[in-house]
């Protein structure tokens, strides 16, 4: 049996917002209070940079209330950060802050970038001799996590994806005159969040057609496709993911456009108003372009409970792992089944096999013309997005945790 | 006593989408199956061009459950138009329908150029010797018509922009580096909805300025403030009424934009992106522009319950002062209090009154500087989006009704 390992734990997050990261931070404070190897619970503020700064806050300051609202509160509590640890002098730095903190347990919440610094900081760490478990968690609206069967923070976002477009949906169609919309989705290299909308399709009020980063973009085609849904039944509505490209790799949006305006400006518009003004001109319909914006990542009105308590479950692990001796893995999810039903558990990953990789959607489960998904992705999607949250409210707005943000000493 | 009117009813749509406009319509239907002076219930495909086309549906074909789940259903089950009636013959058309399916009773749920058409509309049958009652009931999200305290549509997209305001704020400050957001909110000539932003102000985590249309707009005095806000705290949040204009009335979102691109497309931004560039340029600070695109006007899923059952009530108030005689007038709110609470009745608004007039906000609900409101604003709008309505919804999903639009004989 394994000699135990006693100190402190840190935690914190990285990347972009979702709308469940946080609650993978109340598993993992909450988890920590369990284990009496763990004596202090200390969070760092912005990522690693917080970690450089030796900004770091005593968790154990926040009251109850707060932990259990984290569950229900978008963006990242603790902050984020884009930063890259780069030179020796970083890491070194890092171990350092560890060493002065006694920080024996540390758990990143990010994506890839992010789990590949988690695997760097253990790997740094063994080097220096310096007995400490490094866990990381999952977390991406993105869903491109190798390893894992999906990504917490996802489901979530795609519910507000197929939701807003089962209203847009309803929104476009009434008036005599048809109308096309195009939907601009997030996703640069991957397509989960756009085919995401074909869960409203499911009940006839989604996009009839969908464009994804998998496969090579041709504006001949794309074209051709809106006009034949367009002409056969005076509508039609397009999800586009952001990263979707030319063969020769080229994003949509970046291509040929090199417009300024009055003051000498670069053209502003997006993707969306890229592509709705090409169909203008060739369908000489009323298009509209609409870009779903930074709410797909943090609308958590629109959260996914399955999310919610997965996103948790993962934090809760995260240190029931480490506790137990586990050291440079990440928590992932497996799926399974259970009384006939979508049932989901944990799984470790080594962090050096996540690092940098990018899961696509399976070309399988996209159609052969390349513009829309099938079955399989539904019954992939469809179970994540289960369960409404109880949201703490009051006037009928949310009300969202907000971290005391004690220093620690 | 006067004379029973014994007849059809014709219910029609008109103008933008809202999310409790069918909510109106279900009132109605419900209403008029209530009197025995009520023989058909009839609705116009695609408002009054529905009406020249003689495209008249059966709605007590729709069963119970249809009717019933128009409640939750955003846009407009009947279809709706932007057309408006220009001459005589279409006038002496639309009379020519009416006699032909023995309509008696003409409701038409719209805005303010819907309500100059039932003016009109009831000006000619009265001319004619045509006996009939029109009823207008009020529906906009801009929530500018003339004689009513709020309208039927405005607070549950009131509710969704301060929601998603609140959600937006937890995501433009989880970095370490500031950011400054501009938010382009719908209304072209009153700024209810862009003002109603402020009520996530209330908590803490609204817009630190609000520009709209009742005021002029000054492009250095937008950038001063901020700058201010910015440099004071390391973010700030913009919110902009679509319609903002200059001192001599023209536009932000149309001026000085002359920009082609590669294509030679006209510049494809919108308003809050011109605005992102220009802070950019200014600032160098990280910028993001958002339109809260068709969304605001549909997202049923955040609509209020307090203005789903006043839509409701509109619908069925409209219908009962028809057969009680009363004629060429809208169906509007009246705002007082019941046991210390917010409390709403209906009213009755002459059409020509109505007609064609714009109600803003008063100045004195905005601040002196014209880029804020004030708590006058705040008490008038935060009783209007409570209430959570509780969503059909089917895996998670919502659950819209569907008319079977059986033509009428």
């Amino acid at each position: 049996m394994e000699e135990e390992l006693i100190g402190n734990v840190l935690v914190a997050q990285s990347g972009g917002p979702t709308s469940v990261i946080n609650s993978s931070l109340a598993g993992v404070i909450t988890e920590a209070l369990n284990h009496d190897c763990i004596e202090e619970i200390y969070g760092a503020l912005n990522g690693v940079e917080g970690i450089l700064n030796e900004e770091l806050i005593d968790l154990a300051e926040e009251s109850q209330q707060t932990v259990r609202g984290l569950r229900y509160t978008p963006g990242a509590a603790l902050g984020t950060c884009r930063y890259k640890l780069k030179s020796e002098e970083d890491f070194s730095r890092v171990i350092e802050v560890f060493k002065a903190h006694n920080i024996r347990f540390f758990f990143y919440i990010g994506g890839n970038d992010s789990q590949d610094t988690a695997n760097k900081i253990a790997e740094h760490a063994a080097a220096q001799g310096y007995d400490m478990r490094v866990i990381g968690v999952a977390k991406t609206i993105d869903n491109d996590l190798f390893g894992t069967d999906h990504c917490p923070g996802y489901a979530s976002a795609a519910k507000y994806i197929a939701t807003s477009m089962m209203e847009l949906y309803q929104d476009a169609r009434v008036y005599d005159k048809g109308m096309i919309v195009v939907v601009e989705i997030m996703g640069r290299h991957a397509g989960w969040l756009a085919a995401a909308s074909a869960l409203a399709s499911e009940y006839g009020a989604g996009p009839d057609l969908i464009y994804l980063p998998e496969t090579d973009f041709s504006m001949p085609k794309f074209i051709e496709d809106v006009k034949k849904v367009y002409n056969a039944t005076g509508n039609c509505i397009v999800a586009v993911s952001e990263g979707i490209h030319y063969e020769d790799g080229g994003f949509v949006s970046e291509a040929k456009v090199a417009a300024t305006d009055g003051f000498g400006h670069a053209q502003l518009g997006g993707l969306a108003a890229i592509l709705a003004q090409v169909l203008k001109e060739e369908t000489g319909a009323k298009v509209r372009g609409i870009e779903l914006n930074l709410l797909q990542r943090c609308a958590a009105h629109l959260a996914s409970e399955t999310d919610i308590e997965e996103s948790y479950m993962a934090g809760k692990v995260a240190v029931e792992n480490a506790v137990n001796g586990i050291n440079g893995r990440m928590i992932g999810f497996e799926r399974g089944v259970q009384d006939g039903k979508y049932a989901c558990r944990t799984k470790l990953i080594p962090l050096m096999e996540v690092a940098n990789v990018e899961k696509k959607i399976p070309r399988e489960w996209i159609n052969e013309e390349g513009n829309g998904v099938n079955r399989q992705f539904i019954e992939y999607a469809l179970p994540l997005i289960q369960g409404e949250p109880d949201l703490p409210k009051q006037d009928s707005l949310p009300r969202f945790a907000k971290l005391k943000k004690v220093l620690a000493k």
